[in-house]
């Protein structure tokens, strides 16, 4: 089967064929303008494609609730040209076929159980660290959907005793993605992230924040994986800070082996790379398909 | 149908019977000494009842995973001659019925969703705040379960610029429980909540600690609704200060009906009052019969 696949984001929209294993067979990116020039070439890209279903994993907030009359919407974005803007019902207009929609993260989650570093678990959280922080959940093999669906870059830190820095979260300036994001990282030091690989002391303070991301949501979703993606994570000396930190902060308290022996293969990179989100689309539409 | 209900909890088990409506028809306590003294009584009061089958909401961690080979035990506790402790095989030598098994705060919320607070809606968490803090939640119409099950009362806050308490978590010190659980107020405070009704600042401090557990779980499980028990809040002025603090601490980022205008009805006391622990393991019986 063919399925087509949007990760759309923030400012580019990667598109994509894929196959029910998960295989990206086709991928071209559009940079994120407006809905009308953007999608205009989005449809034409899909236009004459053979698929089966599409799939799109989208920057939020969106509506993901199939009963509510704005399913398949991006809602409250401070994008002022995509608020509001039902991007199923455009992709509906052209395209005859079952749709999955969810949040970027939320997808990037189902990826990862079907073909990534949580295949074979029925729950992951998926986090990327990256310009932002955002995480999405799969539970029971069905992604984490309430109110509305997780906004995992937003939890309360504490800060780190020698870290001064004020945050720069235009919401709540030192919440984790105001202190831990890639930019709170350039802020903080004068340099990009890639530039301060040899300065211990910014991974230190980084892996201090996300270790208390992972070690709350340990205690609120218990997932099976956790997997850290995005740009930052692309320097791997902190994964063995992060999984250090989370075994100090839990200290004890939680007696799984997945903590307390396997560590290195709980709190890990995400097994499809840098396309995790993709192939996480590829994967909302073979759900959308039942399969 | 009638279906036997347990609520195991670390000073009392509270036994019941109940219907499919939530209704308790009957209900005793045994304090928590052995398993055998108090396993004992429990199956002496049940053992002549009429009953579809039995729901065990206990203290945790339990396991709570049907595929593994300690299903339905009680497994790292504190309290040692509990520990290891398979309360569901004890049960079933003596009564050859469905069980549910659960903990105690994920059969509340589980209880909430079928006859409380959270009747009609698929999701919320039931947090509970006494001598410990506890938390379940229900997603999807599922209890959260993934590594283990949700251990909410540890995770991690911010202090209050005012409060100096050092924390009584023996795990983590300063986590939630440790700073916003009775006996933390009643040791910051060298009086027992109930006798500091008056003091207006114990309140402030308290809700600050527990809205950001809300907020960190409306960021991670986005319930669909919040519902706090627990002997502290039955301190009822804690409600509106709660969610003050949460608007105040989300500050627009999530603009959701509960949170903008509806926040009265979205963080709310138990639906069930003090019975959430009993009819949620009612809930609990009534789901192992699959109705």
């Amino acid at each position: 089967m063919l399925f087509g696949a949007i990760e759309a984001g923030g400012t580019k929209f990667v598109c994509g064929i894929g196959n029910e294993n998960g295989e990206i067979l086709e991928r071209v990116s559009f940079p994120t303008t407006t809905p009308e020039e953007t999608m205009g070439q989005v449809i034409n890209f899909f236009k004459d494609k053979q698929m089966d279903a599409m799939g799109v994993g989208t920057f939020g907030p969106v509506d993901p609730n199939e009963s509510s009359p704005t399913y398949g919407y991006i809602t409250s974005t401070p994008k002022i040209k995509w608020r509001n803007f039902d991007i199923i019902g455009e992709l509906k207009k052209h395209f005859n076929i079952p749709f999955g929609f969810d949040t970027d993260v939320n997808a990037a989650a189902l990826g990862e159980t079907e073909w990534g570093a949580a295949k074979g678990l029925d729950s992951c959280v998926y986090m990327t660290v990256g310009t932002g922080i955002g995480g999405g959940a799969v539970i029971r093999g069905e992604m984490v959907h309430g109110m509305l669906h997780p906004e995992m870059g937003h939890i309360l830190v504490k800060r780190h005793p020698e870290d001064d820095f004020a945050g720069n979260c235009p919401y709540h300036q030192d919440c984790l993605e105001g202190m831990a994001a890639g930019p709170a990282i350039e802020k903080r030091w004068g340099k990009k992230g890639i530039e301060l690989q040899e300065v211990d002391k910014v991974w230190e303070i980084e892996a201090y924040y996300l270790a208390q991301a992972a070690v709350n949501l340990i205690y609120t979703l218990s997932p099976k994986k956790i997997v850290l993606g995005g740009g930052v994570m692309h320097q791997k000396q902190l994964f063995p800070i992060i999984r250090e930190n989370v075994k100090e902060l839990l200290n004890g308290y939680v007696q799984t082996n997945e903590i307390l022996s396997d560590i290195d293969q709980y709190i890990v990179p995400p097994g499809l790379g840098d396309n995790a989100g993709l192939c996480g689309a590829v994967a909302l539409a073979k759900k959308a398909c039942g399969i």
